[in-house]
């Protein structure tokens, strides 16, 4: 641990609620270096959907790099590459009449993002980006003017700009229309919103407090765009992938976004990787305009592709999530129910699933009792007040049981259960 | 091909210049699906300093993988990144007295750039942040405003702030004195250049055209930077990790920056792995206040720790390199002194060469004749002005005599050579 | 007329409503310089509260300038000065338990605004600003990021920053409670919000359509701002001097803001002047940090003085002011009334008053045909869709009438009357 | 006193050099309330070229005010405005051969530069404006953001932006070769200056020390501009309306820019007023884009009449004004010289004129010697070290005489002349 402390930065921070060294993963088992196994319920913050070291992806990869095939070529064309592009055409695009082009815009989400607010402002030939409010986008310039964490922000050190923050769905009181706001600003030539090029937008808000926007609220959202040629952005990067049972977690509004972002577990072995998709006609890149080193990180476009062969190629794997993500939220909210008294209330869709504690520090509490426990997980929203979950969407139905079981004690330990008089 | 033009977007770039599909690597050989050898002088841009698919590294990393060691943890501690510390820490650090902090900051150069710009800005309380002529500095938004290149630019799609450029090494007419222009603003409160939190530069500027600054140059922009309390930040991540011979590039002009960023061949193996260095008290980071999903890939910290364990333990690769670097520029020169009349002269320091035509479009064209030939080389400079070298460090002796013969044939074959009359 | 378009540029604006030569003018009555006269209810916008060239004034003006009196002297201590800072004291900060200090920040609204800007900003170390939908502070840019019109914002060619805009009273369905919106970003540290050094309002908007906030609401905003330590401007730069009844708009709330501007009618003769009022302990300025020419223009303090010693000593003056007001609304509601199919509906407070039209156009109509008639008023609202009435408010009970009836025969002749089946 | 202290904010400054209470004015002579007067070199910072209450300026503007003319008219059309017009065109234009239409931006002379800024970045859709090192154009925030003063740029309170900072004429070691830096900039598309909309510069830096542009460098800059299609913008401000002789200070050096900004000694009464003239093309203003409530000020219209028929329809003024300006070098040549020792050396052009000193607080010790004397002088340059002389140009010479004795005398007092051994 002396090492640690001694040689990386202060800024270092899951390793401060999981104060051991790991070792070995497996599945949505992590066993750290004394041999002890945790249940992982936080999958790298939604990068491994497919579990740990994957035996699918890990054949893929294995052999790939056994064979000596290129692993970094930066945008030039690579059989890994084609292959990647043909299959996500193929299994992913098409099927869902989604016309898009691919970007490989850098290996991090932050890259994906600051990639599709480029483009839109570009195609636009307009500045402002509507975000939203606990939207979280990413830690670079761009990406960061479009979160709303005020500590996060802070660490900019410059004022960040160009940026208009908006109500999520259900902000407020519950009572206000949707988009009353945002529509009165753009009708109104006198009320200081220039006109924006594009929103950005999660489905589900994963850093946020796993906040859902409603299939409504997302339709309206898009509708909305359309009639004031605004372009939409859908940011799933932690969301996509499967997080809510279809590929991307749109489609369950059957809206379709003019940019994509996509990342985490688009290479499904956690190796670096993302993608901007957007319709064809927004493809006014010139070439070069936005490069990078790690675009052509072939082992990813491997492991990428394995992922659309073993699960996307039928309505399995979707189905699969989407009962595991119900009986999440079942059990979720008898634990929630256990502890009404605490305003606990649980949020979610499919398996990104939360249970909020209004007092201060309990889910933060609850995830330290968890983690003694041995299971993973982390809290999310601007106050910590939401215990997080983000299962592998491969965990198997004993291994849930078995998670909740264990979180369920854990809020237990936690919040003393009132005793009758 | 049809993929590629059908699927991906027209930001692509290299693989414009080599209008191939790659699939084998290893050493300074690539190979395309046809089966064709290509001998490569690029290295991914700086990312393959220890060749392709180094046998070294990639025992290391297939050993890893079949383990099941853990592959992605977010920033939690793992045996991996302890490694990868302690030997960071053992190797190359403690050596060379510097005693510098590590940040995780993302996969990419641009994510350790971000992460040196908002953390100078932030222990300073200053907004402003100077760079050079032509430096290159990343895509995202904070990167791209200490980027020189306009068409780059011109792709944020908003203005680009909080900085000021200033003359590179050499810049002008070669008569002004260094900074003189830097320190007049600096020293006269009228000036309009607000008090600098930090300069970043490149010792040798890449994709700037090779543009090498001198020692006597690098020292004095260090003694002016410690005079007026402006933090020093060298971005190491084109010419790091022994591109010009020592591990970091300025350790020949004696300097020792606030803060350097490393990225490209800091894995070795062409992984997406990035590091922001800075002294101990500059490290007032928040836990999470800069935060990322791949800042803990751990195959990368294996490949990295393998680089340290087998390069730069003694310092025979370092010397290799400055001779393999003094054999480069020497066949240069003798190339550029054929061609005296077209204006061709030669750049460069160490493993990063280049020679530059003034004609227009000439690098270019001897680019494209060299890969007819079977090497791999790119242009850099505002103009594409310069046939850049970037090759291995690993490549042998042979390969280079090689590489350099097919370079003097390709620019014989694009400059006609001038006949008596 | 052919001067004007030959030598004055495309950006004048009144003159194209009123297509004539302007020459003489005394009270409510403009002469042009066939001789025609004109009832002037728009009074400078604002600027002529006490009419043109009372003779109140006009004689101590005369005599000022005929006694060789000092005219200009930047911000030099003068006899002039001192008479209006010792007058402004106890005529209008002193009964109002008012502790401010005075800024003299340049001659024009403006400047009142951009040094009430920069003062929020230096000492609350902050940078954001909130202003309202419609809100109207100024053309340049400090002032223009925070004014809602696009037209003018669009003027800029910079992006305007540092600023965010809220719902004005009123602003959406009516149902909203006051302050749902601001208050939740201020309260979540989520919301993307940086943390504000101001808010800047108009009790009563002018220019933005003569929309009205309730004192209620006025009450709110403050007690908003004191509870997240924001600073409260107050921006009466066309509602002070007495257009609503009492010398500030504010009073009838009952708040006390931390920064108010003046300007318009503070000189009482036309003549360019700007007051920046702020609480005593905000007075954080560096000698000369703000400067400017015109900042001591001595007749300007001369007629201002003689304003307060004339109209502010006693209540009658704004009883008058009331009493009319409530006449010009009482008429107002009758036109509206008249009128109700086409939509009409009035707006207003003490004598900034207006009648709306929804439909296109028809404002402008009233306003061109009232011009005809010999009345002279001007639209607001972002859509030019108010008929503004901004009489002196010297402006006799007869006058009020004439005028009143011009502008009750300027609606009928434009917005036919509908007949009985 | 007292009065001031306890109602006038801190940023007062003119008023902390010279402590008394001002009176009475006429020609270059002000009374304090004492009676006592002061020879006044300082002339409103350039604001009373025609002296102080002009008779001839006076009787003008005497005569309109008594006789009920109006004061007040936002744009509208005015018989005085047009007057002013016309023989702006006849006096000024049209003898220069000066295409230009007059915009009246609002009182100030920031107002003419804001608007100067805005219709350049309008015109060419470019956002970077070049000025240059000490320069000074204003106190809002687009006028700040182009001035040089670390001090009052602070006070802005957010960073500013969208410009760049330039070399003045003969800035650094006086070998540097005009405009090689700006020149390399525009040339290379890697330098990191986003192509210009504008170049703002004054030919003398009033503000900024006295600091003359040559004429040849002026021409530099004029035909630089023409060459890369960035509009040229002389800020006359205070070096126009004669101050160097010609009505504007570049027709010595042969240059027509492309906008110009006027204010100060335009009205030649000390009533605020400011013009910005542009080439007849740039007018693509739409009406309204820019306005402001104190842009038909009669009363300055009146007297900038005056000033043109009285001084400038033929060319003694202005032979004058160079002759008198020759005297002022002559005798600030000479004390220069008799205090070699402490460097004190001179600068200027026309009636524009220092004497710097490099020790600290010698200049500022030598105006209070000179108002202790009875002469009101000012330092000016970034670190206060010029004494500057602004006479009005109607100061006759036995006046100049007698100021430049004083001021000898006062530089005595301060400067120790150095004994004999």
């Amino acid at each position: 641990m002396e090492t640690f402390s001694h040689l990386e930065s202060e800024v270092r921070s899951y390793c401060r609620s999981w104060p051991t060294v790991f070792d070995k993963a497996r599945g949505s088992r992590v066993h750290d270096e004394s041999g002890r196994p945790y249940l992982d319920f936080f999958a790298g913050a939604g990068s491994l959907n497919y579990g740990h070291n994957n035996p699918v992806l890990k054949s893929a990869l294995v052999d790939y790099l056994v064979n000596d095939s290129i692993v970094h070529s930066l945008d030039a064309y690579t059989v890994a590459k084609r292959d990647f592009l043909k299959t996500f055409g193929e299994v992913v695009l098409e099927p869902r009449g989604l016309d898009y082009k691919v970007q490989f815009p850098g290996p991090a989400g932050n890259n994906a993002v600051e990639a599709a607010l480029k483009l839109a402002r570009k195609y636009t030939g307009r500045e402002t980006v509507i975000s939203f409010t606990n939207g979280f986008h990413g830690m670079t310039l761009g990406a960061l003017a479009v979160t709303g964490n005020s500590m996060k922000r802070g660490g900019a050190g410059v004022p960040l700009g160009h940026t208009a923050t908006m109500p999520f769905d259900n902000y407020m009181d519950g009572q206000t229309p949707d988009f009353l706001w945002l529509r009165s600003l753009l009708e109104d030539s006198g009320s200081g919103l220039d006109k924006p090029a594009a929103v950005i937008v999660e489905t589900v808000q994963g850093e946020g407090g796993i906040n859902v926007a409603s299939a409504g609220w997302l339709r309206g959202l898009s509708a909305l765009c359309r009639e004031y040629g605004i372009l939409l952005i859908v940011d799933d990067i932690q969301m996509g992938c499967g997080r809510t049972g279809p590929f991307f977690s749109f489609e369950s509004a059957g809206i379709t976004p003019d940019i994509v972002t996509l990342s985490k577990s688009v290479s499904g072995y956690g190796l670096p990787m993302a993608l901007t998709l957007f319709r064809r006609e927004l493809d006014v890149w010139e070439p070069g305009e936005h490069n990078g080193t790690f675009r052509g990180f072939n082992p990813a476009f491997v492991t990428g592709t394995a992922t659309l062969d073993a699960y996307w190629r039928d309505e399995v794997f979707e189905k699969e999530t989407l009962a595991k993500g119900a009986l999440i939220g079942e059990r979720l909210d008898a634990i929630a129910a256990d502890h009404a008294d605490t305003g606990a209330h649980t949020r979610g869709r499919g398996m990104a699933r939360g249970i909020a504690f209004p007092e201060e520090g309990v889910a933060k509490a609850v995830c330290a009792a968890a983690f003694e426990r041995g299971l993973l997980m982390e809290t999310s929203g601007p106050e910590d007040e939401v215990a997080k979950l983000l299962p592998a969407l491969t965990t198997t139905v004993d291994e849930l049981e078995e998670g909740l079981e264990i979180l369920a004690d854990s809020v237990r330990a936690v919040v003393r259960v009132p005793q009758p008089a």
